[in-house]
């Protein structure tokens, strides 16, 4: 068996799991009081700060399946997006719609190379 | 290639995947009849039993993708994980709210090393 | 480092990334101006057109994650999924209903062995 590497364990989820050279991860924005552009904002800042703690780039990112409270959002979720990828480098990505909890207003799961 | 190894083939779908030390798997309670609470009761009972056929134990789950029918059952939801997760050895997860078919509550994405 | 393949560069996402002898990829009607039935069709057929540029089959599949966008729709891609998926050696599958942008019912995240 791989070894299991986590990073950041709290007490309902480890903020990164690490196996078989793949890791995975959830992010939502730290500060959920603030707008859906805001929050994407985080996002992206926030993955590239997990990015750096790996050791990885965003070259590394394979697959995000995005979560976005309102469809409407994603013109500027895309125009985000769009400053973020890494042309030529993009990862696999899925958008869609569902619920999320509280004031919440966009989840992406990342799996990346490590 | 590495080779992929099936447990429990139906013709709709394979209960287990197991590819590159990674299993793969959804529960949705077996007896869809019941509440929201007996049904994600059931379900973590199913990873118990998938991750003891599997030779695994809950450190070894990697990551879980939660899909609730109802917003409002998330706090039952916790609840039951907090019992159920091993601390300090927590997946990453995601909770999310989506639509299910027939009387379905709770739908959990398994990714395990093996 | 696995190193990290990518099949079908655009700048807001790759077709296909492989790693670890793993490929994830995303798949919608390449037609979206179609009812569902067609959408699912087109679908299926395009998984099997990257199934065969991966020099993968059927059988390689892993895991699909279905989004449709109506629960109501599920009959309809049931019975053209028990068409496409090959007994015996199904992949792990889950189905939920999530909402998605523009013209799109149906949405499928695919893990496979390459």
């Amino acid at each position: 068996m791989s070894s299991i590497q986590r990073i950041g364990s709290h007490p309902r989820w480890s903020d990164i799991v690490i196996h078989a050279n793949t890791a995975r991860w959830v992010e939502v924005a730290a500060d959920l009081s603030t707008d859906f552009s805001q929050q994407v904002k985080q996002v992206f800042s926030q993955i590239d700060e997990t990015l750096a703690e790996l050791g990885s780039q965003k070259s590394d990112v394979l697959q995000i399946q995005i979560f976005v409270a309102n469809l409407e959002a994603i013109t500027e979720l895309n125009r985000q997006w769009d400053k973020w990828v890494q042309a030529g480098q993009a990862p696999v990505r899925a958008c869609l719609q569902a619920g999320m909890a509280g004031n919440c207003l966009v989840e992406m799961l990342i799996t990346a190379a490590v």
